[in-house]
């Protein structure tokens, strides 16, 4: 008997067929003899829904509204779930993030998580009730407005309670069997891994795999909570992320975990930049300051005749628009020639912890993108992670190719339940 | 300057059209110098929709989980009104029931509001901010869970909240110009009223005037709160809710001041009951047991030579499958015949408080209707109130047929702004 903290997207309750697939899940596992509390997003895409009608209303919504709008979504699914699972004889309790008793910062639609005080979701579980917590959601905790942690937020909002509660695991129920060695939708030979490592994922996340978000992997490895991601549509092991692979793992472990992509990602050449001290770190730092969070950085060798540079940096898509009318705006005092945005580019990681130790890695890797043709534009590096950006178009290819150089490719074809790889 | 308070229906504020007209209009209260707290109902049919979806995952859903699931669509619509507001410069924050401080009982789905503790729509006003305040829900006083008020429970909210608050006035917006002499759609000469006092339109609403809910009425008559019904649609003045006619209209006040119709209730007839003491009592205990709403009684004279007589009563029509299936489990002990049900009956009343003082009132009633070839079923009456039983059939041209008895016909056809009746 444990305490299990499960969490179910927007996908798994689309419609009353999921809701109901999802409460015999969970009636499931009360059964077999654990306390269970749940967290759930909004149903499908209802938050679309209702950004789309903020956006009919106003075309800059208020935040504190923004929110207040947004928190409907979860609080439709949680309720409807809890009725699901009544229906099949179980009692089950929903609360709002706020009743639950998530704690967040003020920064509406990206609040973060100060600390949860789950006391009506213990007071559930030992009353034998099934908590259902709507995720995404919290409350801020000054002037008691409702808040949103942003993009992955339920996923944070799971493992965030399971800390909390102190759960035996946090279960993250998605559309596909577990973490993938690539994406199945490009390479079907792509392998589950059984395990990965808290810094395997963080880097796989940082690098635009899709399954787990960043924020929600940072908080499990404070707390040193083992996640377990797998299919709400099977009864299949999915992958576990931890804090070390387990015994025996360890022995047969590749060097490579996975290949990551990411297609989100834009990038920006500043033209004729001087070449003085300084100059650089007033870009950067103008950037900083509206929150836009740069990835990569190339600065190139200055030419010694003329005293120019030109510096590129890559950037999300989304904050293509701002971050060009930011440079703009300092052309004149910063003196550069041009700017050049290209948002065809693709990001190509491999993520490893086995990496540390095999100094081949890296030429392995090159070698088999040249060998299919692919022109490489910017490197980054960590540990246990090389990142490459190459043309969007080229993106596919180079997956499969390194996939295939580090020998991921499995026997059977990955099982994919949807169309949308989450 | 005053302070008010206005109450938006879901038709009002069915799409972002509406939202945004809705938005202007409160914006120029404000601007006419007033402080302004707005309660809004969900938007549309969203109501209906989430029913069905509870519907869908369970057949019984649980009252708390229900509730939780139908404040979802206040916190839709209150949200978008105050972005809208936003938009148009001003501000505006918004307030589920809880937040607004409406403390209910504890009874899911028909929860009575104990006592408003508006704190923070004051602070909001004092602030300068429109109070946008969802319609319909509270909380549980004692567990913390979220409670919803029932039918008309929009309506109470917006008196209740205009009460704790001391407002000048209680608007509250529907799709009609005010209270009408009898309903347009079937009389499009009757006459829109200037006032009616609290107890006229208790006994209107409580005859089936569908625009404001006996509850409402209830209330605002206890604080002794003006009520101003009017259209959203229009700038007119509507019609006044009061203690009494104001100066001058007394003069000029009619007898009658409507004629009501209600097609939604049912009668049972319970056939060969003993003529015996207790047995009526027994009846109609077991039914209030229930809580169901018994509205007129007939019960015949006794056959001598029996010992037998047949009681009748009126009730909701949505109430008829239980009522008759206790009436059933009820037969053996009791020893009636049969038991007939009849929802083809339609009341008809004449409310007026000059009736009072106007003993031929009943007469010119009844001849009306023979006139107009109607049968008269049932018979009830109040002080301010003739209400008799016809066949549904019947109904509209009953209606026709005292409106023009009593003169009440207006110059003008009414004007209807949807096909509602609300």
């Amino acid at each position: 008997m444990g305490l299990i903290v499960q969490k179910y997207g927007g996908s798994s309750v689309a419609d009353a067929e999921g809701l109901k697939r999802v409460a015999s899940r969970i009636v499931a596992t009360k059964k077999a003899g654990h306390q269970v509390a749940v967290v759930v997003s909004a149903m499908g895409d209802t938050t679309d829904g209702l950004i789309e009608l903020a956006e009919q209303v106003s075309p800059m919504p208020n935040g504190r509204e923004l929110d207040m709008l947004l928190t409907a979504g979860e609080r439709i699914s949680m309720a409807l779930l809890a009725m699901a699972i009544g229906n099949l004889g179980h009692e089950a309790r929903s609360f709002t993030g706020s009743q639950a008793g998530v704690l967040t910062t003020s920064a509406h639609g990206k609040a973060r998580i100060i600390d949860v005080k789950p006391g009506r979701i213990v007071e559930a579980l030992n009353d034998g009730a099934i908590a259902i917590v709507a995720g995404f959601q919290g409350v801020n905790q000054d002037t008691n407005d409702v808040t949103t942690l942003g993009r992955g937020g339920s996923d944070t909002t799971a493992v965030a309670l399971a800390a909390a509660l102190e759960a035996d695991v946090c279960e993250i129920y998605t559309d596909v069997d577990g973490v993938y060695t690539a994406d199945p939708r490009i390479v079907p030979t792509a392998r589950k891994l059984n395990s990965v490592t808290y810094e395997e994922m963080l880097e796989l996340a940082a690098s635009g795999a899709k399954v787990l978000h960043l924020r929600c992997v940072e908080y499990a490895r404070r707390y040193d909570l083992p996640i377990h991601v797998r299919s709400s549509f099977s009864n299949l092991e999915g992958t576990w992320v931890v804090k070390d692979h387990p015994e025996g793992a360890n022995m047969e472990q590749a060097i490579i975990s996975g290949v990551a992509h990411d297609k989100s990602e834009a990038k920006i050449t500043i033209v004729g930049v001087p070449d003085r001290t300084g100059v650089a770190a007033r870009i950067f730092q103008t950037i900083a300051d509206t929150d836009i969070n740069i990835d990569m950085i190339v600065q190139n060798v200055s030419a010694a005749s003329t005293g120019l540079t030109d510096i590129s940096f890559t950037l999300p898509k989304s904050d293509g628009l701002e971050a060009t009318t930011i440079l703009k705006a300092i052309q004149g005092e910063i003196g550069f020639h041009s700017l050049q945005y290209d948002d065809q580019i693709g990001k190509l990681s491999l993520v490893g912890a086995g990496m540390r130790s095999h100094p081949g890695v890296t030429a392995t890797f090159f070698a088999c993108l040249a060998e299919a043709g692919l022109n490489i534009e910017m490197i980054s590096t960590s540990e246990i992670r090389i990142s490459v950006i190459v043309r969007e178009i080229d993106l596919e290819k180079g997956v499969k190719a390194a996939h295939t150089a580090f020998n991921l490719d499995g026997e059977d074809e990955a099982i994919v339940y949807s169309g949308t790889g989450r």
